[in-house]
């Protein structure tokens, strides 16, 4: 049985939905996305098994989610390293960037050397609404990822993956195939061609909402913000 | 040895700090506040010890506090009910309260009805910006919280006592004693008035404001958003 997933199409749709209807600000979703990962992180990748995460942010949604997670595993007792060489200039973002700043949590431009230095890499830079070709300076930091050892969760998409058709043919991406993927709100597409471990995260989907995206989601248990499910969609 | 405690002056300080100097928004505080005290609760009153929860919300930011909970509480698997009969008119509350009522979450007007038919009460009337006297319709409610054997859960400060001086001489809550309460940031000087089990919540402070009001913080466990602490302070 494949899992049932949101097209890009209806991912956008559900997040305006989630602000108008829903009545969420930004701000709430994006604390409550970047918790669900840094929660999966943590069951993944405990702090004893090293405390440096990499978390290379992307100029959207998917960065600024990279960065609230990034706050989290810093109050879970991890030292992050932030790439964030695209930022964007609006108040969220800045904000978000100043709460770690606040932390003392650097700030690199070179993911190369970064990347030698972690135990674990967070790959906030597109979500669901990434289409088309990687922009510089994305295709090295991809090829990066491509090849490197260290273990990378990817948030909602790995990037460089078309949302329906997963990974590129050719170019930066088309080998790339993170550990982890956390869906954020339901699983899009691409889950199809994506062999990890694989959660859902983002508790707060409504009944309504539910129905009208017909959406498949799996039970929470207990506080938890992330669940883990297997290929075919149920609960491990 | 007694606990190090933050006074209501420096407790409003502090909040005015972490939105300026500290770039969180009303949003990710209120956000990240309530699920502290859903946590708290889930821990005390795990749902098979009864789903119904009743929240008792005051019109200020101790009422945000409390809504964000029942949010949080509902997607855990409870049943809560919302008894907010001074409803704040700006656009962050009524969000919050679209949110509850997109989850089919009732309000009511009846509280004493209410208060017969939970299983555990949230106390989010007041918080630390509250002196002087309660006014109405709070003081029955009170009385009620006071008289009731349904466990209570107050939030940052049990509604009607003083921050500084703890409950007052006489009048409604001069009895009152809830059975836990949830310390947000730092517990306030009340605290050695009271006698049940206390958690602290919040775990959002940066190190330099945690020098600044020279804050006691007990260490939080792994992703937990609360911890529990006894009477001189020590994590339990």
């Amino acid at each position: 049985m494949a899992m049932k997933t949101l097209s890009a199409k209806n991912a956008a749709a559900l997040d305006k939905d989630l602000m108008s209807i829903g009545a969420f600000s930004i701000d709430q979703l994006m604390e409550l996305a970047g918790l669900s990962v840094s929660q999966a992180v943590y069951r993944i990748h405990p702090p004893s098994r090293g405390r440096r995460i990499l978390v290379a942010c992307g100029p959207g949604n998917n960065g600024g989610d990279g960065l609230v997670a990034a706050r989290h595993l810093w109050h879970y007792g991890y030292k992050p390293m932030i790439y964030y060489p695209k930022q964007a200039k609006n108040d969220l973002y800045q904000r978000l960037s100043t709460q770690l700043k606040n932390l003392n949590i650097p700030f690199t431009d070179d993911f190369p050397t970064a990347l030698e230095e972690t135990d674990h890499v967070i790959d906030a830079i597109f979500g669901f609404s990434f289409s088309g070709e990687v922009r510089e300076p994305f295709p090295a930091v991809i090829r990066a990822l491509e090849e490197t050892r260290i273990p990378v969760t990817s948030v909602d998409a790995p990037s460089s993956w078309n949302i329906e058709e997963g990974p590129p043919k050719e170019g930066p991406g088309a080998k790339f195939n993170p550990e982890v993927l956390v869906s954020l709100t339901a699983p899009k597409p691409l889950v199809k061609y994506f062999k990890g471990r694989h959660f859902i995260g983002g508790r707060f989907v409504s009944p309504d909402i539910r129905k009208k995206y017909d959406l498949w989601l799996p039970e929470y248990e207990g506080i938890d913000q992330v669940v883990e499910v297997g290929s075919n969609g149920q609960k491990l």
